[in-house]
């Protein structure tokens, strides 16, 4: 299957047609990027590792039942995944206090969550703006049906990866996903899973193992994102 | 019953202490503030329209068998409220798209919505952030249930209000109210309901009649409150 047409370009990622009409090929950039893109750096080796560490989280997450996009890994930055029409929501779930979240309403740091979920509209030129769920139907972002199915499966997803990252001796703090709706109108987990859109911390050292090392400039983003392959590849070795 | 000590001072009111512990006495300020805050001014005559204003359609609401802390009118500003321990929670619920709505997600300037409630912390130093339900409930602000209840009843005054403001030629565009709880739990409407807190539209001419004047600097505050206030008279005269 050989790529085609660009058809989306985001700030860590491309999407391309394939020979197949509903197929679409992603390739993992070498970028970084934090407040909302007005910071940005090229980070050689970033592809690849987000590009494993999805791929291996999807296909944990596919044999336990999770529906989602991934299809396959085809080379080392490069994935195919299932067309699917993407609903242009940010939705993030929330087991602990931290970020925007406390700034936002000067709560106490490091506590445990319910968990929470947040909708926030994709929209860059609109700086990503929090939707409550009368938002999200009222501007036809998705319907009630379809607002109460991202949460449960949302849920659903959370209680699947926290396990997997407490095995591997990481708490799943937060993350963020997107959904896509396929020609046959089935919601799709899609998007990425990854150091990028997870805050992942250390349960011993209590250190983030995810993207704040970069948007605090607190560590080595490469660094920690390989200590995160390598302790899923360990986790879910056949 | 004479007025006690000062227990809220607002941007627009002050609260007392009567001698009734159960009862507070409520002061309408003569000023006039926009941009949470950062532009105020004294303006001659507001405290009076808005305690005349809020009083008739409360005496209103009460007939129409809404729930509220509206007990009477003791001065031309001033007005006795049953005391509540404040939910500090700003409810809107919007009829048509404006304002900030259409602001932050770029939607069409006069869209009739469903219609949409939105909640924001009322919390002058976070600058009163938008929260969703699950907000409201992990940060304890109200119970599900309280928020469920509050839903509710704003839907109910909504309907109880536009054919009110209908029959004086105006339409009610959206709204902010707050809602206390009394020493017995039960659910209230509080605050005001005036046009520093509904948008009011003339049905014919389109203009407002509402702060909107103040805030773009359209018109003036006081003979437009002085409209609304004749209008309201006229409608609701026994």
């Amino acid at each position: 299957m050989s790529k085609g047409q660009l058809v989306y370009s985001g700030k860590a990622k491309e999407l391309y047609t394939t020979s197949e009409p509903g197929v679409l090929q992603v390739v993992y950039l070498d970028q970084a990027t934090a407040l909302n893109g007005l910071r940005k750096d090229q980070m050689s080796g970033k592809g690849q590792l987000n590009n494993q560490i999805t791929s291996l989280i999807f296909k944990y997450l596919s044999e336990q039942g999770i529906a989602n996009h991934f299809i396959k890994e085809v080379s080392p930055t490069e994935q195919l995944v299932t067309k699917v029409a993407m609903i242009p929501l940010e939705v993030v779930l929330r087991n602990v206090a931290t970020g925007s979240f406390v700034k936002k309403f000067n709560a106490v740091e490091g506590t445990v969550l319910n968990p929470l979920i947040e909708f926030y509209y994709k929209n860059d030129a609109l700086d990503d703006p929090m939707m409550n769920d009368a938002h999200v139907t009222v501007l036809k972002i998705a319907t009630a049906e379809q607002v109460a199915q991202i949460k449960a499966q949302t849920l659903e997803l959370n209680q699947t990866l926290m396990p997997l990252f407490e095995k591997i001796g990481l708490t799943l703090v937060d993350f963020k996903v997107e959904y896509g709706v396929t020609p046959s109108g089935e919601l799709l987990l899609a998007d990425e899973i990854t150091p990028d859109t997870c805050r992942l911390w250390d349960r011993e050292t209590g250190k983030s193992l995810d993207k704040d090392v970069y948007r605090k400039e607190t560590g080595d983003l490469i660094g920690v994102y390989q200590e995160v392959l390598a302790r899923l590849k360990q986790a879910l070795a056949q």
